[in-house]
């Protein structure tokens, strides 16, 4: 499969996932052109209002998904847990971008911080755990603290222990149900931050803004941007997003999580996690860019080259999670603030119904 | 049917014609949580791709018709000459925004105008052209010259005669084919101008900044943002297209094209012609203001309030016509360029196939 192959305006770009990504993203394909297919086993998926080519099916039915590639001219996807033999059927069908190796790389805690390591970005200590004993003494070695985490599908705080004192180990692994985790060194961390970068086939690459990101409960509750930062600390920040993307050879938007940490030199960043995929946190540049992640990323699933990810505005996104998209009515009655609804059917606490883009000064 | 009924997230809009600008109504839609339905006869229709909500069927079809309007909350149009007989037949099932009496004005050009003079507002000299008799009348009221135009579905020049020297006249209406016809005085203007101008339901109005719009071949090239005006001529033009949405209750998004004339007292604004729809020369709102024109049209039909009419940047709007949107790679290549392209499967001569916005100053 021609992995540069560059597609026309027209062509259709088959989407893995109905979520609020796809929609999304399949709302910036139509603007410029393109087709989207959507692909996803529930029948009640956002993206299916907006994207008149579906198919619902199981992501491991192999006839649909060869009847899916057969009608997309490359494929790509809004949650990075597609099933690896879902992307390697598929990749030898038509190109998918990202590829396999952000797949393979971002569903495993321990295979992503170890790809990390090899980056030469700087990430929290963490040490692989299989059984009481490597836990022990990775404790041993991380001061007796640190989160144990399984090594796949955790996301939102799911499929995590805390480890503070000695009596919090007891029984951490048959909370995970024994499944392969990974304990992670507790850090002092100060903040959350992140990193939206986009890389295109020829390998030219660009980063958004560095954004603050707040959570409750677990789940992203607000994104800021510009971060209070040092300009230096900003420009590493990218920097290490943009030296991610090369080492995956990576082809699309991604989204790098890191913790901002009070280092014996000033602030000090490490990495927390990569999404190989559009990112709740880059929502911000849908209203405060020239170029939104969305596009940005349909471009280079496209082959197309990049717009540019400078920013115009100082921007707020928040999160409106189940009831919290009740206040919609206010959010239209507010000049200065952009309402985006996912048109979900049912909402259920802690479910994202949509966001606000809260536009504060215009920069020039 | 309840007219001031109010929308909510999740809701259906049905839209009558699956045109770019039906494609963009139904992206702006999908935005703000609405769902949209495309009803159209062309099965090969832009705006299908994007809503996964579709009838193809005749205008004239009221099975059709009453099944569409049972699956929406509310019905817009994309286009004039939606008939008048499909109008009354959906307004008695569900709200249909902008009003029959909307359709009804823009649908005949002595009708309008006759509407336009009642509005209050300036507009060149016209007078109805059933006979050959009667446009000899009129011409020499307008001493000898003046454009004959068909009162119903002339656009883009079409349905037009120019009469400039005494020959002109012969066979004048044979050409026209006997059809009911206005003619109107020929005016020195000297440039066009245009303003879109929502309306809410509960009677707000706002107007977008004017547009200074250039055409080629009788079809719209270029509007350019701000135009050259002088300020208090701006608010006028401005104001009169707010009059004229109040004169018409009307609900929705309204171009309104003005003549620019040199009058003895300076800049001179007589109105055109006025299209119930979101407007060509409207497009530029989609980057260079908070909400674009098809986002104000959909929270107007969906009984919701309306956005900010502030723009934040200059700008020039080129539509790509037939041939020309094969320029779309260098377009993507400038990053102060915004691509639009509508996704038509075939490219004609004449054929809208796109537009670029070219986002000149950024304003504060």
């Amino acid at each position: 499969m021609t992995q540069d192959l560059r597609l026309s305006p027209g062509d259709t770009v088959g989407i893995l996932g109905g979520g609020q990504l796809g929609r999304m993203l399949a709302i910036a394909a139509a603007s410029l052109g393109l087709r989207t297919h959507i692909f996803c086993p529930d029948k009640q998926s956002p993206a299916f209002d907006v994207s008149a080519a579906q198919t619902v099916a199981a992501y491991e039915d192999k006839g649909a998904l060869t009847e899916f590639a057969a009608a997309c001219a490359a494929v790509t996807y809004e949650f990075e847990n597609v099933p690896g033999e879902t992307a390697a059927h598929l990749a030898t069908l038509c190109p998918v971008r990202p590829g396999v190796r952000a797949l393979e790389v971002s569903q495993d805690r321990l295979a992503e911080k170890d790809f990390l390591t090899a980056s030469g970005v700087a990430l929290a200590a963490y040490a692989r755990i299989d059984t009481d004993d490597d836990l022990t003494v990775a404790l041993q070695r991380f001061g007796g603290r640190g989160v144990l985490k399984t090594r796949r599908f955790g996301y939102d705080g799911k499929g995590q222990v805390m480890i503070r004192a000695a009596g919090d180990a007891d029984g951490a692994l048959d909370k995970l149900k024994h499944a392969p985790a990974v304990l992670e060194q507790l850090i002092g961390f100060e903040r959350e931050v992140s990193v939206i970068v986009a890389r295109d086939i020829d390998g030219k690459c660009d980063a958004y803004d560095v954004s603050e990101n707040h959570h409750e409960n677990h789940i992203l509750k607000t994104s800021t941007v510009p971060a209070k930062l040092d300009p230096d600390t900003a420009a590493a920040a990218r920097d290490m997003a943009i030296q991610i993307a090369a080492s995956l050879d990576y082809v699309g938007v991604m989204g790098v999580e890191m913790f901002l940490c009070a280092g014996p030199d000033g602030e000090e960043l490490l990495v927390n996690e990569i999404a190989p995929r559009v990112h709740n946190s880059g929502h911000w540049t849908e209203d405060a860019c020239l170029t939104s992640q969305f596009e940005q990323h349909m471009r280079a699933v496209a082959g197309w080259s990049l717009g540019s990810c400078a920013r115009h505005s100082d921007v707020v996104m928040e999160n409106l999670i189940g009831d919290e998209s009740d206040i919609w009515p206010d959010v239209l009655s507010d000049p200065n603030a952009r309402l985006h609804l996912y048109g979900k059917r049912e909402s259920r606490p802690g479910r994202k119904m949509g966001h606000v883009n809260r536009i504060r000064t215009r920069r020039t």
